[in-house]
Formats: structure tokens, C-alpha cells, sequence
């Protein structure tokens, strides 16, 4: 068991899965900076993403691990992979081929913005309403 | 219970707390576009959030509702707000107030990567080794 002074300063990575077994791991562009997903990743997903350089997660809903563009050819290549403090988060820096990242056929699945300052409920904006690819044709394809 | 298309497609914001009262929020730097770091809302957190546009977190070690900067001062702006497509990961875009945003004495959290292309141990590598200032005297200074 690391020490949390290993852990915040040391050289070892020893990523502190949760008890469900898994990593918060935040997916920005390379390019633009922009938060393009939130996803999670249990040990083999990190284990195949560090050796293979390309993006794989454990989908919660579907139980199952899962590399990203398998189903849609939207492969995250990962040109930079950094570990937080508490090393329970990761931050992986990506060139995302293809239109998009989402599922509902965007770039970045954080499409929406929450307007500031009221109190009480919120009606959400669109920041980026139009679909870069069309989920259907791109999801479907195979199955 | 909105709908899966309601949550993905529509303007009510519909937070999808998990089953410990939580959802995942990416805190970016609104100039640089780096991740500073990755924390947690339960919904009074994210409620005084949106009326403030200062940010507030749950602290899962300490058990309770956090501002941002209450100890450090280093306070959180609140630029945007944006909300992930199933609506349950956030996204911050913050100006950060004073030199940082790590509990380390660092600018992000994510100060150390992990080198990609090999199998088994991994030795991390220090990106941002140098502390911006000194958590012992920010943090101890009113205790």
C-alpha cells in the first residue's frame, strides 16, 4: 500500500481504482483543448491504452471493456496520458480521428451549457447543436 | 424519469447523480485550456455553483460541502458550465484565482505523465515538478 506522500510525489504510478474497480479518465483534444468526453477505465482498458497508444474503456452500462472506435472508426489516438495528485484521475490529450467523439454524432459530447447566476431551475443552451456525423448510418453500420 | 432522449437531446437539465449523490466534474483553465483538475458535485454543491458562479465541491475524503479557495483563497470563476450528453460528468471552465489549483502546491493536479508503448511497470515522469506555492503555509495559515 502506497503512502499518500508516494502518491502524490513519488515516480510509481499506482492508479487507485475505486471499489468499482475503476478510473475517472477526462479526454481532451490535442489540438483545440476542449473536454471531448468523460469516461472510465478499469485496469485492463489502462493496461491496452499504455501499450497500444490508442484509447480503451470499460463502458459501465454495458459492462464491458470497450475501445473506443471499434464500432465507428473514431479512434482516440493518445498523444499525451497524465495521472492526477491522488492518482484516481487521468487525463489523456488525443488526436480524435474521424468527425466526432459522441455517441449522439458531435464532437464533444459536452454540447450544452448551464446558464450561471439563477437560482431555482435551469434551462439548458446548446453551444453546439449540429451533428458532425450521423449516429445511425456510423453506429449501425455493423450490426 | 426523463427519457434517455430527453436527457441527450433536450433543454431541461436533468443531473444524473449516481448512487452516492455525486456527478463528476472537469475543472479546465478558461485561457490555457489545461485540466486542472477532476472533482465531484453532490447537488447542493452544484446548486450554490450556478447562483454563485463560484465553484463548490463535495469532498468525498472530509465528508462535506467545499468552496473552492475557502482556505487558500484561490477561488474558482465560474466562465462556463457545460453538461455532458447522458448529464452526468460537468464541465468547468474557470478562471483560477492565485498560483494554483493542486492541495500539492501545484498549477493543475495533473503534473505527472505516464509514458505510453510499454507493457507492465510504468515509472512516471514529472511535467510540472516545481510548486507555484507552498501548501503548508497556504493551507495551515488559519488552523
Amino acid at each position: 500500500m502506497s503512502s499518500s506522500r508516494d502518491i502524490e510525489e513519488g515516480l510509481s504510478f499506482a492508479p487507485q481504482f475505486g471499489a468499482d474497480g475503476l478510473v475517472t479518465a477526462v479526454v481532451t483534444d490535442a489540438k483545440s483543448g476542449d473536454v471531448l468526453m468523460v469516461a472510465h477505465m478499469n485496469a485492463q482498458a489502462l493496461a491496452k491504452t499504455i501499450e497500444s497508444g490508442e484509447a480503451w474503456y470499460y463502458s459501465r452500462s454495458r459492462k464491458k471493456l470497450w475501445k473506443k472506435g471499434e464500432s465507428s472508426g473514431h479512434v482516440q489516438r493518445v498523444v499525451e496520458l497524465r495521472v492526477d495528485c491522488d492518482q484516481d484521475a487521468l487525463w489523456l490529450k488525443v488526436d480524435q480521428l474521424g468527425p466526432g467523439a459522441c455517441h449522439t454524432g458531435r464532437r464533444s459530447c459536452f454540447y450544452r451549457a448551464v446558464p450561471l447566476g439563477k437560482a431555482g431551475s435551469v434551462t439548458l443552451e446548446f453551444r453546439e447543436a449540429e451533428k458532425t456525423f450521423n449516429p445511425k448510418a456510423v453506429y449501425d453500420k455493423k450490426r
